[in-house]
């Protein structure tokens, strides 16, 4: 469960803003991006959790930026599981500057389990198997 | 159905890249805002043909950027009708942009008539109504 | 300094995702759109204080989600300053959506305020005096 | 000249829209993203252009959208130069849903080849070589 994956994505031109870096917001793209790399490291995807009728809505995000990201650069988001609660989860975030060397950022995001209704439920064990199987390599 | 129908934003900072111009995919936001803008000067909201059970995907698009278009600037964005057929409708547009008072950008989207199942239909004789009227002032 | 600015946004369809609702990254450009708020309803323009040779990005982000913001519901967004120390400024914010009535989220952004070279200064006291300034009604 | 790169592309969550498939404008990212690894693909980065004082800026799109993109579909985007005239450049690009094998879009752009101050110039020989070398494998 604790073990981290990384997801390593190359910013687009479209994401940086007129300072000449990322904008903040484009962040999150990025931590939606690992989380799906997350789920398919241990052998399912995000959209098969959503076609089995359930949904993880982020209820929280936080995140400090400390060094640059621009253009082209290739970041690698770490990611790994914070805490996991009766019907809620912490996705912990760190993402590297692989192009600088340097940890540009790190976060985190809340969600809760949701059934289709979007009535938060706990989370089913079949699915907590799921999440807590350690990654494949 | 001719009637123009005017759409005033302002230029977010997320919405520029590190060329200091608004990115050319944030137009594409941009037109669906006025095509919003559109259907409420004529009385109804897309959002409500979407709860009648219709959708109108966009199929195409086309755009001519001609002129500069920065943070915080103004634009106008006006939006008629090109043409109507049996199940497709056709938009044009045109921004200006206010701080600089230049035309900057001319295109158009093409949409078709669908229904809740993605099944291409005629434009039903109530919705060609409402989309024939006159804009309220 | 610390009376709040409200910044109405119509929320746009390309801001919505699959689950129906408005993704949680595109919180961020409303935020930034409040910050310009803020900034006009003082007299000044985030763009000028660029132009003076400043900028303020954001170092930090923080929101939680309560409620439901969906295609086309009108938000309120409420700004204003949580702290002002020497070099940063913290601003806060609440979001009401006006189609439902709910008060849906709030957060914070932490800025640093830095020099043209991208290096943290103190806030220049004619700076401080513009934020400080009440707003204009 | 005319030999393809192609560039496959995962689609994001936040790109998607109410409607459950990718939003029509993030295209857009895609198409850059593809004009980014067709840079590479023949030894140089757009990024490197820039860095050499020139840009590239957008002055015509056009997309037509044919088959359905939806969240966690694989796309690749095969992109090849259209045309190049004196000082711009034609690239054209068709889009394949990997994960449903079929073809969904097929789009263009215009680029003008400007200097740093934003005039239009020829494209330089150099750089001219440069796109027009064979890509590497």
């Amino acid at each position: 469960m604790s073990e981290p994956t990384i997801e390593r994505i190359r910013v687009r031109y479209g994401e940086t803003d007129q300072m000449g870096h990322a904008y903040y917001g484009n962040y999150m793209l990025w931590f939606e991006q690992a989380r799906g790399a997350w789920c398919r490291a241990r052998g399912f995807t995000y959209k098969e959790l959503e076609e089995m009728g359930y949904k993880l809505p982020v209820v929280e995000v936080w995140a400090k930026y400390r060094g640059e990201v621009k253009y082209d650069d290739v970041i690698a988001v770490r990611i790994w599981i914070g805490e996991m609660r009766r019907a809620a989860i912490q996705f912990m975030y760190e993402v590297i500057n692989e192009t600088t060397g340097q940890v540009t950022t790190e976060g985190y995001t809340w969600h809760v389990f949701v059934a289709d209704s979007m009535k938060v439920i706990s989370i089913p064990p079949e699915i907590r198997l799921m999440m807590e199987k350690e990654p494949e390599n």
